[in-house]
């Protein structure tokens, strides 16, 4: 039995690498879709092919002289796709949206640890994502030394991984920021606790959210 | 002998198809060359690697699932690293950068004839240029018959000549309310008179605002 929403709900998912947000999301969306629950989950560019295209550009190592706005405006680019093509339809189709990172991301990664600023790829973020802002969206807290040493505990290193741990503090610092600034929409969760634990409590705000608009 | 300028001239060249504009600023980059300026003629992508790679996807016929923000999205991104890779450093070296089409196409293309909307496409665009507003903009305004008869005689058919008299029609009309809202910057030259009479008004208006830098 599938247990439809009045409307949908847009969940997004956001840390620093090593936060746990992927596993616990994924967790997320086992749990609600075994209780019935009409839920898809996403993470851009998601399969969408022009979305994929977009990032095969930004992802291109021989592209160096990539300037820091024309990647900001990429990403923005693959957002937006993403959106038209995966999000916007199930929203209106009353379902559940697990998407694991969203505009946070770009406000954390271009516009704080890059320098453009985080107000000016708001405003840029706004053009794409057009009103669809998340109804909730759970950043999950780790120190930055447990982050990485996950990381490296599953043998993952991408760009990000490989920069160094001043990088990775000032991307936790960033993230905090913006939890403060909206919390509204951001729930802070501590993610140096055992992953059980997280994922409890990750469950438990989703279904608060989810009771509210059942 | 290079005769310099205090500072670069950014000076860039609209209208619809056919209207002449292309013609006129390789005229005028030729005759500004031969007096010895340091001036460069560029149209976006203009051979940079990155902005080519961006509107490869643009104009992927595949891609018929573009959302016309993802596309707008696409062009800020190209404008802006061809404007990182070719306009700024010719600027900052004290050149006149003469640029087929830029900032006013997006607002008319996107902004009005896809209808985003102008202030929203500006917006966005506000983020790609960064301040690096044109000095001064050419509109070559004509009928948009005798833009399209001209675009016919030459035998070129792409994207846009196949589109219908009334799409042109709302170009026209869109660079014409474009115009009147920024009387500072652009100036409107009639483009239905014979070419050479057009060519020398373009380039007593340039060699006008030279001698002010100078």
């Amino acid at each position: 039995m599938v247990r439809f929403m009045e409307k949908g709900l847009f969940i997004t998912f956001e840390g620093c690498e090593g936060s746990g947000k992927t596993t616990v999301s994924k967790y997320l969306y086992n749990r609600l879709k075994e209780e019935g629950y009409d839920v898809i989950y996403s993470r851009e560019p998601g399969g969408v092919d022009i979305a994929e295209q977009i990032r095969a550009v930004i992802l291109n190592v021989r592209n160096t002289a990539m300037d820091p706005r024309t990647e900001a405006l990429l990403y923005a680019a693959s957002r937006r796709q993403h959106l038209a093509e995966i999000v916007l339809p199930a929203l209106k189709a009353g379902k559940i949206v697990l998407c694991d990172r969203f505009v946070d991301s770009s406000l954390v990664y271009q516009g704080y640890a890059r320098g453009i600023g985080i107000d000016k790829v708001w405003e840029l973020n706004q053009f794409a994502i057009d009103d669809c802002m998340p109804d909730l969206t759970l950043y999950y807290d780790v120190d930055v030394e447990t982050g990485l040493s996950r990381v490296r505990s599953r043998g993952e290193m991408n760009r990000l991984d490989s920069e160094n741990v001043e990088f990775h503090k000032s991307v936790r610092k960033a993230y905090q920021m913006i939890a403060e600034k909206y919390p509204e929409r951001i729930v802070t969760i501590d993610s140096n606790r055992p992953l059980r634990e997280v994922e409890e409590e990750s469950y438990t705000l989703l279904k608060k959210r989810i009771n509210r608009y059942e």
